[in-house]
């Protein structure tokens, strides 16, 4: 990784560099939760972060539903059972074991779920941005959970995303409005460790993608004009960076 | 913003800080974009934090369409100019003008555009944690996107989203095919400056919400128990922490 600078004065190469960080090491956390309570002021800046997410025509559609009651995240549990045995049953007998032997969400373990939703009529029918593509005000949620999920890494916290449930099951727990989706369902809180790779890669369930075979030019599947042929050098030359710069 | 440092030792609390500072002082650019070439460096390493966004069942379902051709990106505007057209149409006779004076993309006048990709078959019809919700996949390469976007902002390099297009019609411009869905159309360059506000909220389109006022416990629009009330005096004190930590 170069030295250069990025070209203006907020944010320092340093900055940049740590940023980097907490994107190569932040990990979907299943299995380290901890059960010590997050303070007020380490979970309010972790919001603010997912509050400062790109939003279409700056709808802001999100809110956040913090869950900590032990019978409430039961219940979410309950659906998880139900759902994971029935996602079980879709596999391969050879990947079903596999499968089985995963363990996949921590709502119980972590001391805090968070619902993070996407009202699709806040700001009324017609939204700049979205006219055209519909599904752009549930994007925006989805980036909200990213900033958050980044956000917690930077704070030392675990973020693990729960998507084995049935969905109109949820909103009924939660009374969550027909018109809100949950976008998301979160589980949050200090962990033993991170992993130094995520855990289905550690699992040998799919390897991790070569970059380079994933970058196009100008259109699917393009072959390359030859002065970007250097871009895909460089991809190749940096295939370690990522492992590389969270090396402990 | 109190000083305490993250539990582990790999992401410092200069770490931390930078990353809400790269938060905070993102934006969608439009109109401030400069025909500077990027460096191969530099689009390596946003587009590797673009590939280590998580991604349900470790499917990794995105490609990267790197548009330069400005053929390729004139046809590409003129769908934009179609659709802005017709967007224009759908507002209210007050918001039009608002709308028209709006600069809403840079197609041409940034030096890269990338289209984000989303592979629905990528890995095979059954995906862990895309069993019962299926929108999982799209809401991964939404997910890359946002790393991409905070990447950009950290070398100093400006992002905009542009949605007002018919999808189609873009398909078919980046022969793309049929079961891979365009999530994101991105234009990607340096910048003469950035927004100290989101535009749209400088331009009196839509004010930011409240964040207290978007926080709910164990349910939707649920009242707080006692203990809860102290987090939601801590997003009220933080209310100018975004704006403070990108003051320059």
């Amino acid at each position: 990784m170069d030295s250069s600078s990025p070209q203006d004065n907020l944010i320092s190469a340093a900055d940049r560099d740590g940023l980097y960080r907490t994107i190569f090491s932040r990990r979907d956390v299943r299995g380290q939760f901890k059960s010590d309570p997050i303070p007020d002021a380490v979970l309010s800046r972790i919001l603010y972060a997912a509050h400062h997410a790109p939003s279409v025509g700056f709808m802001q559609p999100w809110n956040f539903i913090i869950v900590k009651s032990k019978k409430v995240r039961q219940r979410i549990h309950d659906l998880f059972s139900l759902a994971h045995q029935e996602a079980a049953a879709m596999f391969s007998d050879e990947k079903r074991d596999l499968y089985n032997g995963l363990k996949l969400e921590g709502i119980m373990e972590s001391p805090i779920n968070i619902c993070v939703t996407c009202d699709r009529e806040r700001t009324g029918p017609v939204v700049i941005g979205r006219t055209h593509i519909s599904t752009m005000d549930l994007y925006s949620s989805v980036c909200a959970i990213q900033n958050l999920w980044l956000a917690a890494r930077s704070e030392g916290l675990g973020v693990g995303w729960v998507s084995i449930l049935d969905e109109q099951k949820m909103k009924r727990i939660l009374e969550i409005p027909d018109h809100i989706v949950p976008v998301g369902y979160l589980c949050l809180g200090y962990v033993t460790h991170f992993k130094k790779k995520p855990e289905l890669e550690s699992a040998g369930w799919l390897p991790r993608l070569p970059l380079e075979n994933l970058v196009y030019f100008d259109g699917w599947d393009k072959t390359l004009p030859v002065e970007d042929s250097l871009l895909l050098k460089q991809i190749r030359e940096d295939q370690d960076f990522p492992v590389g710069s969270v090396r402990e």
